[in-house]
């Protein structure tokens, strides 16, 4: 195992997060968070950069040395242990600046990097100093809001720009390669002419993804939020995270437009950005030439018309935002509240307007619930197994159907046209079955660390595997996970991570055979 | 497409279910259910047997006549008409002698052909005159709860001797074994030279589960019940069926021996028949050479340690039994709580001695719930989806980790020592997915068609796809599944059914291309 590649490289990860802390003291400054505030961002940034500057000093590449020799096993542990670092990382200032325990501040933190967007905070959240915080996000510095904002955004363009840029930095062939296959599925299924190299694809998902941004905080500004909640909901809508400055979440603008705009930026943010790439391209709208857009399209579409239906046959007497407000009986109200709750759970943001157990609707529960398996779109910010996987899943079931009445057929299983191999398609059948055992394990495991009932084991399960955020019965969208103990915390923070890096990066490091030489 | 052979297939069915029929009006003569009863009975054992008997003679094979010409096609047909039709035909005594309504005769004549046990038989249940049925199962004439045992012992020898012995006299080649390897996976997974022909196997199956029949009325009788009670559960018992005489399942007979062998012989019934076979044919005991045997021992064993402790920790006060009465804290009372709920779930057998979702531990009920998927062995009477495709699922899984440090090591899968080839895998990948998909779609179809909370919902789905019976929530043991709507019964006992042909042979007949020339 080559050690110093990998201490480099973690090096690099960490020099890039100080310097984004750094940028949260001019925020505080402007937000008039105080001197106690400004000085502590500024100490927990000074104390990340120069750190994580003398590692990468120690551990570069020398003007004569031959460059780094590393193969998959390297690269492996440098991207989990760069998650974990993030992760520790971006804890600090919630320590430091909120006074909540580490478990809580790791968990925010997890959550934040991996996009989930479940969070700790509310205000019976008992803090490091043993008082109790009082009135929720609304009651934190600013600047820290800010800083949970970031982290979403860090991590949703963290995992293309870290595996496509910094990962061949280590070596150029076959690691970044294999890491890019295994992290960002549907971003390489693409034989296409058209498609330019790797690293102009990066540039324009930098671009796109900078953009979205901009556009979205555009929005939000016309929706009627202030610049700096329009900047914070941006970043945690692009980067499919979650993050809200408000309690209330989204509904606390009160601005059917703002909600609308959401729904829209959330649905761009979770297809796959090999699409826009080629709309960059070759200059043509190819959206539903590709089949895993039609299916993520029609999925969209089809649940939020069937809940918007459950909602107006069973809630006559309209039903509850997350504001305290109420949302009226009307089609255009109904349809957003359905279309909202829809949209934030398949992109895996995690937004909410309404909390859907609170409908009393089973059905409408079991809808949202099986959205969030298939998620959005292979290629983008989204957590989840990806649609591109359940899409292929019914192609092969339909498949082998066909082929106990038919046995001399083919048998054949294409994705846009291209025949898929056959150790792909085991590969990809592998990873959700991993992905289901580690749902039912981790859905399984829980009760035993802390007092919870079926429903909020294996929602809370889910939502943080496949990086969503709230799920249901006590971790619905009004409730938060403050109230669970430390160790299941602990548990659901390396649930995110791992679901973040695709299984199967993390769970290599569990084989003996890893660290044998 | 060869209707003759199929009819032929299907009166051939009905003349045996008739003749079983016709057993039940000496039943009824010696527990003096009344002439009435003893009268209906005889009347509908005549008109089926008169029926099939023209249907036979009609289709069956003139002397002078070559063979049937069928493909799979008329056998997956054949099949599921068969099953569709004797689940008609058993309803008729529900109808004739209980009095009971279309729907609830049809689902409780379908849960005991698929060896589901299953029931809507409650005080509350309202019959087809409008009168509503008082004091459940204790109030039925004893031949039908007789009849109700022989469904279930006739569903599960059924599923092995139909396509082993029946299946071939249609066309000896192809057909018979294409269905059998969808049906009895597991069977023919040996190479094994000891392994006698086909015929034979059938034959020494059917004597062990016959003598399986008499050693357990045997143990049933000494462990206090009467001859009749006996008969019945042993019926129920080995086909690891579920239907008791009883309304407190077998806790109402307060005896502990009578429990413990209840578990051995639901044990006993759910492994593979084929270890059964080898130890008639090379008189070695070979279970424990047998990976999924293995599989399927350690998880019995482990779960039921688990339900036990979190039983001893957090019962302090003894748990209720289905009887009413009170199971105390003792090693033993837990212990045989916590290995009859187990095995009963994990045999798909669903007899209950206590009702778990009445010990408020969600640790255990999580356990359960998990057991309710992967069941006994393959070529046993249990449904599910056999504990041999969870094992080469968990063999895969890690194969596919491995591969991703080693690129260049071999992926094999073997089973017992035998590689399985790639299309075997994919083929079984393919009927877990549509396994989960079905459980999903019936969880998720449920609340539309009845009034239901998620954990009902998707609990009746598992409960009847797997042939277990009781889930959890409304339909937990100490529940029927009396209080949902028709289309909900209608929906359960096609999920039933499809879970008992292994799902294959009841979607092939929804391709259009099945019904082409």
């Amino acid at each position: 195992m080559n050690y110093r590649a990998i201490f480099y490289l973690f090096s690099l990860l960490l020099l890039v997060l100080g310097c984004a802390m750094a940028t949260a003291v001019p925020v505080a400054w402007l937000m008039e968070d105080g001197i106690e505030v400004i000085s502590k961002f500024a100490a927990s940034a000074l104390v990340v950069c120069v750190f994580s500057s003398l590692v990468f000093f120690k551990t570069r590449r020398r003007k004569n040395e031959p460059e780094f020799k590393t193969g998959a096993r390297e690269g492996f542990l440098a991207v989990f242990l760069s998650w974990m670092g993030a992760s520790l990382i971006g804890a600090i200032p919630f320590m430091a600046i909120g006074g909540m325990r580490f478990a809580d501040s790791f968990f925010e933190s997890a959550s934040g990097l991996t996009t989930t967007g479940a969070s700790v905070i509310e205000s019976a959240i008992v803090l490091a100093s043993g008082d109790t915080l009082d009135g929720g996000l609304e009651s934190l510095p600013e600047s820290l809001l800010y800083w949970r904002s970031l982290l979403n955004w860090l991590g949703g363009v963290g995992i293309v720009v870290f595996v496509l840029l910094i990962m061949p930095l280590l070596n150029p062939g076959q690691s970044g390669q294999q890491l890019y296959n295994a992290e960002v599925p549907g971003l390489k299924t693409s034989s296409d002419q058209a498609t330019p190299r790797l690293a102009s694809s990066v540039r324009i998902i930098l671009f796109v993804y900078l953009m979205f941004t901009m556009l979205s905080t555009f929005c939000y500004l016309v929706g009627g939020m202030t610049f700096f909640d329009a900047v914070c909901h941006a970043f945690s809508t692009v980067s499919t995270g979650g993050f809200s400055t408000k309690t209330a979440s989204i509904s606390a603008y009160k601005s059917p437009f703002l909600q609308w705009s959401c729904i829209v930026f959330m649905l761009l943010s979770a297809c796959n950005f090999t699409l826009i790439v080629k709309l960059f391209v070759s200059r043509s709208f190819q959206y539903f030439k590709d089949e895993e857009y039609k299916f993520f399209f029609w999925l969209t579409v089809i649940s939020t018309l069937i809940v918007a239906v459950l909602l107006y046959v069973k809630c006559p007497q309209g039903i509850q935002g997350t504001d305290g407000g109420t949302i009226p009986r009307t089609v255009e109200g109904y349809l957003r509240a359905a279309a909202f709750q829809v949209s934030s759970i398949i992109t895996t943001t995690g937004f909410a307007t309404s909390d859907y157990t609170a409908w009393g609707i089973p059905a409408a529960l079991i809808v949202l619930f099986l959205l969030m398996f298939p998620c959005g779109c292979g290629g983008s910010t989204a957590g989840g197994m990806k649609c591109v996987r359940v899409y292929l899943v019914f192609k092969l079931v339909l498949s082998e159907i066909r082929h106990c009445v038919f046995p001399r057929a083919l048998t054949d299983i294409r994705l846009n046209g291209e025949r898929m191999e056959a150790s792909v398609i085991s590969k990809m059948m592998a990873f959700l079955f991993l992905f289901l055992i580690i749902f039912l394990f981790v859905g399984a495991a829980l009760p035993f660390l802390c007092d919870m009932d079926m429903v909020t084991a294996f929602t809370s399960s889910i939502a943080c595997l496949s990086n969503i955020g709230p799920g249901m019965g006590k971790v619905s969208p009004n409730f938060t996970y403050a109230w669970m103990s430390d160790s299941a915390k602990y548990l659901l923070s390396f649930t995110m991570i791992a679901g973040r890096l695709e299984l199967y990066t993390c769970l290599v490091i569990l084989l003996p055979s890893f660290w044998k030489r």
